[in-house]
């Protein structure tokens, strides 16, 4: 029997979900099903959501809420649902207005709605600058990286790339590291000068050989051979060249970047 | 005089950050200056993390505290700091068990770190599917595309394709209306067996130009006349269509990705 819990804002949901999943996270063996409602941010909606989760608790157990919503009035709607309320507004908000001597706004889903227009930019250059810098298709922009991912193909530099700058608005370039390299253990020159950026991807070759077999099942690329050869040829390369590095096997794109984020000294520049 | 905020965590710091950032919105006026302190794992780190909190105290006013912690006696230690701690975990974990009859696991940084190939997968192949699709380089794969966002050059269509991957391991094709679509106020032949798919991004003429302006500066593509030309006609192919359209232009990533999603019914996958 599942668990319903419903992530509920008036602006996107993301905060709700984030911090739902965090504490969802702590308890194990229970099977949760979670259900979303962005932009509830009317007292009429807030009815439909309590209808909605009233609905589940007939059906089976109480749903747990998790709340994000700013309004007093549309919070307290949701209140009356039959459910376990977590009402992170409520919570916390007093204690800082108490704390900042200052009113809150409650001005409905500020956190992702404003836009400020140098943050959008930033985030956006940063996006083009990761697409226009993957995978080695450029190089002659690396001056203007923060830090540069190598790895040999599928070691997860694309989508860590783009994480970096969505999240971060961080310049990340990347490069991959492919036979070629491996012969004479080199750094390939268009890395060289710009070694110090350098960050490397490690990854098991029993998972980048999962990971390439979904692309080009049965190739030589994805054989546990050439998986192997190339995952030790990369780690010496990294240890020759004094080059930091992380293994990526076990870790989902946002730890992958924090963690590189904190080893390679690099400020998070907004979210 | 900037009051310091710590979002202190043992494992990425995305939680706390997500969730410091939705309460902080709340409260204009005031100028915060953060600060994110990650794998606060140990309490080691913690008392670390504590002379840190302490020296910006004596320095001003004492920083406001807001961590997700999992570890009881990690946490006690930062309790100890001259700062206002929102203490997450303590607050909400406790009801949690409560209600769920089921002890936390109490397991460091669980919510980023897991992973789950599966999950995994989904994420990694969402997003090379939005670079393999992306400005309409292929559109032979929009059978397996759950939406694709068609709009003019810079409305925004790359990121919001490459956020709703990365956040929802949705696949998401873009195509790019350019001058010769505006000719006939027709869809591209490629776009039109699947119409029901498409989300149409529309942007201001003015951001649109200012946006523009920063890659191509003086050209005719970033002028303000072929930019009002280019959205008036966008906007009329989609009324004359019936394709359904959003206004980006003062929305953030967040909120064009989620208000996308909310308005064509489509299931977030994950987080």
């Amino acid at each position: 029997m599942k668990r319903s819990v419903f992530f509920l804002s008036d602006g996107t949901g993301i905060t709700a979900e984030t911090l739902g999943h965090s504490l969802l996270s702590q308890f194990e063996g229970i099977d949760f099903e979670e259900l979303t409602i962005p932009y509830v941010d009317t007292v009429e909606k807030a009815w439909a959501a309590v209808h909605e989760i009233n609905r589940l608790a007939e059906a089976g157990t109480r749903p747990i809420i998790i709340d994000t919503i700013v309004n007093k009035d549309i919070r307290e709607v949701i209140a009356k649902a039959n459910g376990c309320m977590l009402d992170v507004f409520e919570t916390f908000v007093g204690k800082l207005e108490k704390e900042l001597h200052s009113h809150s706004v409650d001005k409905v889903g500020k956190s992702h709605s404003i836009v400020n227009n140098e943050t959008y930019n930033v985030r956006i250059e940063a996006v083009h600058f990761a697409l226009d810098n993957d995978d080695g298709a450029r190089t002659r922009h690396y001056d203007k990286a923060d830090i540069i991912l190598t790895g040999v193909s599928r070691s997860g530099k694309t989508p860590t790339s783009l994480y970096m700058a969505l999240q971060f608005g961080i310049h990340v370039g990347n490069y991959p590291l492919t036979e070629d390299d491996f012969d004479d253990l080199r750094l390939p020159a268009a890395l060289k000068e710009h070694k110090k950026k350098l960050f490397g991807l490690v990854i098991d070759p029993e998972r980048l050989c999962a990971i390439r077999q979904e692309r080009k099942a049965n190739s030589r690329y994805a054989s546990i051979q050439q998986c192997e050869m190339e995952t030790r040829a990369a780690i010496a390369l990294f240890n020759r060249e004094g080059i930091p590095y992380i293994n990526t096997t076990h870790l989902s794109i946002e730890e992958i970047s924090t963690r590189i984020l904190a080893i390679a000294g690099i400020k998070r520049r907004l979210v």
